[in-house]
């Protein structure tokens, strides 16, 4: 299991390595330019306020409701600062994706932590709930972030998301006796998210119908 | 279960109220420009022809390969009778993506119809089989659909294919001695094409890797 300052670190490192090496690419591909590596801590907090606003935005408008002018106006901070470090609108809210998907990475990290400390015996359920509380979690954002998040983050990114689920609930499910398959876990997590997904997009929310979170706990809890 | 022809002519009747019902709001969103309704025969040609340029393009090429320009050439069309019926690329490559999906819906219809000719026994496997079949079903386009389609789609759109299997499926599956749910139907198919889907996302397949295939059958056909 990767430890949590490896997460929270390599979200920096992202933030900055990715202004470096991606530039490029992205500007080929999907016309998000990030600009400038925000290597010092006043830069650093300039982009943090930049990712907060345009959350927000995002979360209360969509995507089309975003644009550099709004999200540069509520941090407070010069249009000319938002360009020294995102190129365009795609850039910023592509960074927002990446944030709140680190923030679910870093949110199953402390939940996986507390189970170890804590009673509970049934390992199976835990994950199952827990994931249904991390996917579930600022589903507003979520609902938003759903169109765009495929289109606008590169493949290898989602991958990595899914993987470090598929690697933290098997080792965490692994015992001496028994050494869980990653690719049964692979099928289990991607499905979940998969679920998770289509449902937000028909607006449903399992955690609130007691149907639809008995059937899912049902098919999963026993797949594992 | 809808009947074939259903599924024929909501084919064609979308791409004609499509372009008189929706042309407004998608201005306003997502930019795609569908402009003259194809009532003529001729014209329906037309559309079907560019759709099919645009589809072997897209496969090729993904979504930054299109152009309209290319799509015309190759289809021995002109740029100035193209944008008679779309607007822009996202309007063309919007309607190659409803296509194909309706491409999977009108498969899954003869593959319902071929079981029940047929001999088979299992129902739950068979329906889990041919839903692998179809989603996987032309893999190279769907890879290239995926970053894009809850970008281009309105939501509604992919609820509807969502709903489309979940009714079959309920219909398929009930007897005179047991009517199933459809909400757990519901989370069968929706977690069964976001499996599908992240597995697109990762380069798998699961017909191609007997581990994989093992797993979702047990995942599944155990559950409905």
């Amino acid at each position: 299991m990767l430890p949590l300052n490896d997460v929270v670190s390599r979200t920096e490192n992202e933030i900055s390595s990715k202004t470096v090496t991606t530039n490029q690419k992205e500007k080929k591909t999907k016309q998000k330019l990030q600009l400038k590596a925000p290597t010092q801590e006043r830069s650093k907090q300039t982009v943090n306020t930049l990712i907060q606003s345009c959350t927000d935005l995002l979360r209360k408008e969509g995507f089309f409701g975003v644009t550099t002018d709004k999200v540069a106006k509520s941090a407070g901070i010069s249009i000319g600062s938002l360009y020294q470090f995102f190129g365009n609108k795609e850039s910023v809210v592509s960074a927002v994706i990446q944030h709140a998907l680190e923030g679910d990475m870093q949110l199953f990290e402390n939940k996986i932590k507390e189970f170890s400390l804590g009673q509970e015996k049934n390992k199976k359920t835990y994950v199952v709930k827990t994931l249904i509380e991390i996917f579930e979690n600022d589903l507003e954002l979520k609902t938003k972030m759903l169109p765009i998040q495929n289109y606008l983050l590169e493949p290898t990114w989602i991958n990595q998301y899914i993987q470090f689920f598929v690697k933290n609930i098997s080792t965490f499910l692994s015992t001496d006796n028994e050494q869980i398959s990653e690719v049964k876990i692979n099928i289990f997590v991607s499905s979940f998210l998969g679920l998770i997904q289509n449902l937000i997009q028909q607006n449903k929310k399992i955690s609130d119908e007691k149907d639809y979170l008995n059937y899912v706990i049902s098919l999963y809890s026993q797949f594992i």
